[in-house]
């Protein structure tokens, strides 16, 4: 209830602040008989990392996930299974400068408001590590999702853009930065090295394809499936903007054009996936700490590159969940 | 569990068909001793009604809220509302020929794919009829909110664009279309006749404006106040996209310039409210009926004037959760 | 979160006073493709209205069910099932009386300490008519139940004993009053005209037997299946015990003989369906109101017979859910 | 959706097999600015270690619990609360001879019937270690308790009967059995001893009294009070039965002698807490291991001194939940 649950069938409880003892996740409602693979696990969480490319934060985490249950010779129990990273980098010191400083666009502020007390090291619960929960989950999810394809990738970064919503083939690895041409990838680090001597930042749009999504998931009322993708995605902290098919420019065509190909929908019609492709869109907003903040508080000029795979991670969560729910009424 | 229920503390539960006896809600979680007057609630659902403007749709329903529960003596008890209206104007018969034809963009199709079988006079529970459930709620959820204004208008439909994104005063009487300057009504007007005449359809922009919500609402992780205003209207059938504050624009500014003015961030940061003016936009996709189709169906071509009281249904049933929710643990 | 749903996959959102305008409930997660019959959901709801059986209450209510959504055809569509039914017999006026009289065991005082104000024409909410939406919830579940035997009777009521908590053969007709043995049916006839005449009421026992309930109901932790029956039984106003198996027994014997067979388990184990027989148990308190003011309220002077086929109901609401619940996974 | 989290606003989740890495809990919805005291926390896990007392278990663990999450400077954050207490004493090859060994009344089959699988070292997520997490839930509740207090005692153990439901004082410091009558003691113990050599086992009574529990508690259809307690105390694995008030003796006396004295329905009313002291009784069954088979799993002859720790904090849990719903509302 206070919204550190998501999903109903398939759904994650997660916990820890950026500075604690350790952040994790419980995940009830994992099947039981899956093969669970520790190093699969620590490849999602690798992906997340800061410090992989130039360009972006240079703090080293070691995340190392450790499963406390719900796992048993290898496979899944279809107990719960909980998972949790030690914080090992908690130089909380730096940060003590930022205890009364408030970052706009942050919770800094809001979490006193709200609670009347925060952990000011870091972010706390609001910082960026809470994502490694979620990760956890997406991993757990897609051994639910077998065939299904979830991936996500940067359509624009400051002066670089991708013209096309949909990648040729999903199987494609996208380099360091998740940029849907990884050809661009020198070019990008010059500019996002260039960006964090300046003390600047930048945001920028993701997109993200889902290839074998079954018809029929969603559900007609509130939770539709472009609401549940909604939901998950503006749950991530720096996401600020949610739309799926032809999106915002559904608002300058007329409806013979709109109706004229099946496509300009997403995958989804009525709220309920029609067995196409699913296209989703969403925007990053630039890190708001920026200058001599930026430099206490060691931060990303862009988080794009790694917001990808927790952009996948809220996807295939929210897949699993809607398949759970549908199996159970078949 | 099938989507048919929204918000935790305040809580709609909705049900029926467009062309079933009568569509409903129960509202759980509305506080005792609010006062309750039928004439507003009618009032509330006169905004949403068809046949109100000229070259929307033509249809004339009479929808007669009944109070089934929940009040007595004009007051409310605390005990679950019921309310229903029933479909008086069930011209089924003209749907018939709809029983094959699915059309683009609609839940027709998905549903067949989902359940195996569809009400298909209308649009059964995926019909825009749904809505007056939501409108309900939002009548009762305002009687929660007191002093926090909220006010949807239309800020782009067709041709008409309105450049801000706030209204100077949300007392304004926004006329006959919601378009956030009322002066060109009868342009619109004219604008909205010939599109009928022309079986063409068109979507539009929504902004929603909240003000006197208190900081502190919105929970740091899944529950975010932006995640859960994004579920909340995108599942809204025609509503394609979401995003607040400066939403897809923050994809083009470098962080120094977002940092610089926390309006930017659109009275929501670290996704809980801090209690200036919140600032939503949404898109509507045209209505998909068009053409020949269109005439048997009755549809309007744009049903964004009529999304308007919807819209800030929505956002009032969000607010009313978070409000309870929050007090809980103060 | 006011407590007026239950069940997860299969839930019922339950609405009404008994003196407002009429008591209902939604049904959501009923499977689609399902036949319903108007005609066996009266039969269900006539089980449990009064004025059946002498000696008990003499109100003749005519309870006229209306499926208001979810039905199409005759078979269920996958959406909401709304049904409700109207309150006819408001003869509030010998209730106005009962307004500052708070009867013992009742929510009449408690109503008043939770929300500040009540209905005060009858129970209002706490009202044994709110069962009414429990039997439609039943109606529905038995439709999902399948070959799943739910039977409940009597054991003790009065001077009334039956030995046994098994019987041999579900299918019985159990006769009027719902006693084990029907063929004293005449002799408890006789003591409750009497019971009634000296302004009386005696409470009783009822016993629950499930047949081809499958193995592997219940979750571990939490919702255990006896966790979930016992919920479902206390939700019910009157009744003031629950076990399962040998019960309270199971305080007196050493675990040598209880372990001995596997009977003694009531075909739960771990809190799971082992696939035998359930059996549960449950006690039903005296109605609170005698002498002068049962008169007043005319109100039965047992409930257990009209109490019989609500239990039957939460029982079948509980096993719809966890078959929902469980084939989720499966 | 899997059981394993239980309340709404003051909710558990928690996790854990008896012999994998860790056992735990997340607690959400805890406010923020409570004190926490580890040491009060231990000591809580302490009363139900077993080793405690000669005659029940020898087993020797080191329940040492470590906060994760939530807690910053020693008071709450009002962030999730994750505790985690390792699994020391893992000597699983004494297990090996279970793995095909069902013991009756347990869910070794049930869990193979439900999952395919299962953990077989000890009891997996059946074991009664699973309760540690409770016991941490009911600490984190006691913070939001205050000045109610919640008694737990036993009122049969074999031969040994308290023939009261309530206690003079519940701040009575009850000795090592969590007997009614401490005095008993000793003779508790040479009983308990001998019944360990005779490898027989015993179940029991378990009383609870509630004193200062505010009226208005509990939600009137489903979530009566009433029904939340039976549920959280059925959810213990051996507990078997659930009453309060005069419980089962209601279906023995007439109405005029039960609606005599208020204190017959146990400080609930109409499901709703009246403001009396409220008393609950509970059943516990014997270990079903018994003989040689018990020597293999080293249970206790009798594990009802070690539930009453159990027994409270789930009460706890409940009104911790309770408490925070209904201020939502006021």
């Amino acid at each position: 209830m206070r919204g550190n649950s998501f999903g109903k069938m398939f759904s994650l409880t997660t916990f820890g602040e950026s500075h604690g003892v350790a952040l994790g996740v419980v995940l009830d409602g994992v099947p039981p008989g899956l093969d669970v693979s520790l190093e699969d696990l620590e490849k999602e969480l690798l992906r997340r990392a800061p410090g992989q490319a130039k360009g972006t934060t240079s703090r080293k985490e070691s995340d190392k996930p450790e499963i406390l249950s719900g796992v048993f010779e290898g496979k899944t129990l279809g107990t719960p299974i909980a998972v949790i990273v030690r914080n090992t980098n908690q130089r909380s010191k730096d940060y003590d400068k930022l205890k009364d400083n408030y970052r706009p666009g942050h919770a800094d502020e809001t979490y006193m408001q709200k609670y009347g007390r925060r952990d000011h090291r870091g972010g706390g619960r609001s910082s960026g590590r809470e994502t490694l929960s979620r990760v956890i989950g997406g991993y757990f999810a897609s051994l639910i999702l077998k065939e299904i394809k979830v991936k996500a990738f940067i359509t624009k970064l400051g002066p670089f853009e991708f013209e096309k919503n949909k990648l040729d083939n999903l199987d494609i690895d996208l380099g360091t930065y998740n940029f849907a041409d990884p050809s661009k990838d020198s070019e990008i680090e010059d500019y996002l090295i260039n960006l964090k001597k300046e003390g600047e930042s930048i945001g920028g749009q993701i997109v993200i394809n889902i290839e074998g999504c079954p018809a029929g998931l969603g559900e007609p009322a509130f939770d539709k499936l472009k609401a549940e993708f909604a939901k998950a995605l503006l749950s991530i902290g720096a996401c600020v903007s949610f739309s799926f098919g032809l999106g915002e420019k559904m608002a300058e065509l007329p409806g013979s054009v709109v109706s004229s190909d099946r496509e300009n929908f997403g995958g989804i019609e009525g709220g309920i996936s029609n067995g196409e492709t699913i296209i989703l869109k969403t925007t990053f907003k630039p890190t708001s700490t920026v200058g001599k903040k930026a430099k206490a508080g060691r931060h990303d000029p862009c988080i794009l590159p790694r917001a990808v795979p927790v952009v996948e991670a809220m996807v295939k969560n929210v897949i699993a969940d809607q398949l759970l729910r549908q199996r159970a009424y078949e």
